[in-house]
């Protein structure tokens, strides 16, 4: 009999990456192919997986996408500025194919599954993830289950205050500087300063700024959430600025909430390779498959 | 055979207010008592359950509070200005005296359990309660649970960004005008205008500025948490400012996210009477009974 699999399928705006795994995890084959009409990109999906006793898939794709299982929609991409994905049926064209288990969310929150389950917030029950990079994204989860209500959440969008020396317009289209994306996504660094944001030595201020906003979302995380662990992924920061953000964190809690040590709660990511989306989606088929 | 009954204890750090109810949350006795020291007002608390056979006690407390049933301190009030009440073991002596089921959370998050169990949040599988009065406070719900990690929530806290026009100092001791409390809670009325706020018009900029906030916190509850319906209580804002929050709120938000039509989201209580904590905390002890 052949092994039975987990599948992985991270859906972004430029590529897909496709993945099977055994039941520990071990990734024993994976694919990437670049993301063109949904027609097309779905067909070299459903080809990858057809060469495999697949048990149950996890799905992190790339948003808007409508998470509600109530919903008429579910399952669908919602309006998106990629138009040929507007209105698509993801899971429906999936479930049409292979009639099993699958679990049906967020890049942002495949990512954050995976660190919750074999990265920086393995053993803890609650969890924020935030990405920034090209975008700036996060996920939640408490006791198990992702926190969104009837949709999922779009936490790069939260308001923030400025730092007082950050004249920078934003770089949000919908919130200019008044969201955290606006202000801390990666395209910010060449918006402020001209250079290539991996071409900006580490001790320039943006990244003081970047840290200021990091450190006042994770705060306000802790004030609505209280998770045990906030990760912080992409690669906007890295791990040498932690250290500001928790800073900032502090200086903006001014000795009000208790918290555990910074140097716990506030981390980076410990899946290495941009995997933890990946693992987070074999998590995710598992949980399917439970359920 | 006595009739068994469902109570309530709402621990506010001015007045307590105990009750008990049948199990369709009709109030058969209420009473309410200065708050003093702890053993005293605890005296006066067991006294009024110790004359009515009582099921279950739900419990809605002024904090910060230890609601981590993984902790040590547990059901305890930790540091607080009120100072004979901090480190009180304020679970542990109500069960010493009654061993029954208890459930323990915040003073906001009883009212949010209220509004969702029978009030505007009804029907509804996700809220997020605030409460703008003296201070400010909310409580977040999914499926029946509180979302909190390892603390509750402090979501008065959170950072907001000041109006334009808004020149007020804050009145946070922790966070001066950072913080939605500190340029929202009641007080700042006053501190703004030197007018007593119950005795300004409707009309005044004031409730501008502070439908501003409002409308500015419910967006990033939004985007944090999508859920069904966000309610502000208190008596800071009243059912004619809703439009002006629902305004700023579709300005904060600038046609990113889909909502619901914001008058169904955004909601003032339907518990009259401020009633909504004393019935969630019959609803919590229902829940403490049958988990």
């Amino acid at each position: 009999m052949t092994e039975k699999l987990l599948g992985s399928i991270e859906a972004g705006g430029t590529k897909f990456v496709v993945a099977v795994a055994d039941f520990d995890f071990n990734v024993k084959e994976i694919t990437q192919f670049p993301t063109t009409t949904p027609e097309e990109t779905l067909a070299k999906v459903i080809n990858f997986f057809k060469f495999f006793e697949v048990a149950a898939i996890g799905i992190g794709s790339f948003g808007p996408i409508d998470v509600n299982v109530d919903s008429k929609t579910y399952g669908h991409v919602l309006n998106t500025p990629k138009e040929e994905w507007s209105g698509f049926d993801f899971l429906g064209t999936l479930k049409a194919a292979f009639d099993i288990p699958m679990y049906f969310t967020t890049d942002v929150n495949s990512s954050a599954y995976g660190e919750y389950t074999k990265g920086s917030a393995s053993g803890a029950d609650s969890v924020v993830y935030f990405t920034l990079g090209t975008g700036v994204g996060g996920g939640a989860i408490q006791g198990g289950q992702f926190i969104s209500g009837i949709a999922h959440s779009e936490m790069g969008h939260a308001t923030v205050i400025a730092h007082p020396e950050d004249a920078y317009v934003g770089g949000c289209p919908f919130h200019s500087n008044h969201c955290f994306e606006g202000l801390a996504a990666g395209p910010t660094l060449e918006g402020r300063t001209g250079i290539k944001g991996e071409k900006i030595p580490r001790d320039h201020k943006v990244f003081d700024f970047i840290s200021y906003y990091a450190g006042q979302i994770a705060f306000n995380t802790f004030v609505n959430m209280a998770p045990e662990k906030i990760v912080f992924g992409g690669s906007v920061l890295q791990e040498t600025d932690m250290a500001k953000v928790r800073e900032y964190f502090k200086q903006f809690n001014n000795n009000y909430v208790a918290t555990p040590d910074l140097e716990d709660l506030i981390v980076r990511p410990s899946i290495k390779n941009n995997g933890s989306a990946t693992i987070g989606n074999f998590g995710l088929a598992l949980k399917a498959l439970k359920e």
